[in-house]
């Protein structure tokens, strides 16, 4: 299931439009292209529409949003729907200040998106207006646990309904629904929280798996998590005693390098409700 | 004495607002995990004070700074002084352009710095308007040495006593000062100047530190300097034949991540004048 | 030949001002450490001539250009002729938007520039108005193969003549000439491709050669890009299993790092024509 799904990314080697922050900019750059796909970064008005006519797809990601760069995600959505390219909203740090939440909501408004990626407290912000985010990580009082995987799982289906979006909530076990159909995926290592931009990172990896399955988003996108969940599984088996967080964003990436189709197909650990 | 200045790092976990130049970013984000603090960057002037009330420290770098970034900088680091969280200032390039004098001169006298650390030759230019900056990196002829270590660490003293920050001047010895009480710091390796950003690392480092240690900064600046110097001397015995800048550059990262309290006791290697 | 052409980079550390993209920044700073140049990036056009007055030789890089960037590199390429420094131009996704073909086209009229460097998409765009630009790739149909070099290295000859200065195209051959004389280059492997910006890196790189080497700008520039292709074979050498993209790139800088003016006068494949 999962295995066609990767190899249309291989097959169709699809241009991704980011429109993204500065911090990670470099590791989704190098995660779309270990996944055989191909980047672009574009952020001035101009240009941000003929470009991503050009596309498959587009990544916006709010992260070190500016006044310059909003214009952009706007002009570049709306284009997006125009061509019918899918579009991913990963709305970072939304609940942190106004101008994130304000923006993530009005492109939620003014643009369709095929997906929107967060962690929990970004999400319930948007969705909800109540997220306890602690800077651009989710707060402790709103992770993901045995407990809380039924209420939050309730508000991802909500908000899916809501904007017609696939939803997708990362923490410790992830969720990815489209109002319909939901995934709880259960791979990924702990780690991954100690490197900078491995939401950032899936976010751009998953709008190339959207982009190659432009047809069946849903599975696209849960395809993607358990891809980033399984990379950094296999990331830790080469952690060394000397190895830290920097090394391990070296090994996640060499790892979606080097993931194969059937690998990723035996490796997901999901469950559908 | 280091030991707990350390592991309130961890015990914390102080977000940290970093307004920091696009170069080195991901690598200031990624020590600042490593340290187990948190980061977040946000240089848009309608979103800096939000971002900077929610942070315990906030740190300014104006390594490529522009003038959407400079406002950012005043606001930030005015709300930072209202709501008592400390503020670092790295004057990355003072003395190689007028903007970049004049934005770190103009930062000092609006908005209380608990650190001020740089190179020799960027705190002469702010101390005293005569370094000999070569581009981002300190003259040759501003090098401390045996020689002229006395007369650096008095020109620290004196700008300490001017500015009330805490002096930070990195080099082969490193100095750290109050003005009353200084410490120099002999840890450290050469080749961290071949690696692009280890001041703007140890900066945002330093920023977790005292924001962790608020009551003690002096003592917080000189535990940081420790820190990296001893994950620089780390990372060099990781070296193999083939390695080289890059690689030292994820090793110095891996070292901070693995570093134990205990082992930032002993390693640290200072005197006290 | 060129072991000298090397040996002056270390001989004359020449501090470079780039204006570059933010995706591959980092890298490019490091891979001007590693050859033992100094790097120094500015954009914000009220410091951009100050800044490269005190430089020896200017990269431009319209990877992620906008208002405020163009303005610099304008003024920065003016200023660098005035004082008779080497400027290079890299016209990333030159043909995949009419921002970055006109901002390019309009440079090359107003500024002299020593070297044109680009993938052979972006040069035909600039030289005949026709690339196939995908992206910031070449387009397959452009690839430089047995049947295209003649064709190619025309195209390359003509646009040297017409521009006056040193014209690269990278590709599986790469081609550099000024026009009269000119160097095939068989450096290199493919995996290069799937780094993001070894192109933005070569370009760095390159300018330190030109800015060591002013008064033979055609063998800096063939030394250039034999030495980063000779950095991409030995890195392959240190390539593991389980190693991707991203342990690639750290290789390839590393070895640029370890590269000896006698390897590399060695290890250069080549053709002059």
């Amino acid at each position: 299931m999962f295995k066609e799904v990767f190899e249309n990314i291989a097959k169709k080697s699809p241009l991704i439009h980011n429109i993204t922050n500065y911090v990670t900019v470099n590791d989704c750059a190098n995660i779309l292209l270990a996944a055989k796909a191909s980047p672009i970064m574009a952020d001035e008005p101009s240009e941000a529409a003929e470009i991503t006519s050009i596309c498959s797809g587009l990544n916006i990601n709010i992260g070190t949003l500016n006044e310059r760069t909003i214009k952009s995600m706007f002009i570049s959505g709306e284009r997006a729907n125009d061509i019918n390219i899918p579009v991913l909203l990963d709305p970072v740090g939304a609940g942190a200040s106004t101008l994130r939440t304000n923006t993530a909501k009005e492109l939620i408004e003014k643009v369709k998106f095929s997906v929107i990626r967060g962690n929990v407290s970004e999400i319930k912000t948007l969705a909800c207006g109540g997220g306890a985010t602690k800077g651009v990580d989710a707060a402790e009082e709103d992770a993901i646990n045995n407990n809380t995987i039924d209420k939050t799982l309730e508000l991802a289906v909500e908000f899916a309904k809501n904007t017609g979006a696939v939803i997708v909530i990362t923490g410790k076990t992830d969720i990815v629904t489209d109002g319909e159909k939901s995934f709880l995926i259960y791979n990924g290592n702990k780690l991954m929280s100690s490197v900078t931009g491995t939401g950032c990172m899936l976010s751009a990896l998953m709008t190339a798996f959207i982009a190659a399955n432009n047809d069946n988003v849903l599975l696209a996108a849960a395809a993607a998590v358990c891809a980033m969940g399984l990379c950094g599984e296999k990331a830790i088996d080469r952690m060394t005693a000397a190895d830290g967080n920097s090394s391990y964003r070296n090994y996640i990436i060499d790892a979606v390098f080097n993931l194969r189709a059937d690998e990723l197909e035996r490796g997901a650990r999901y469950e559908i409700r």
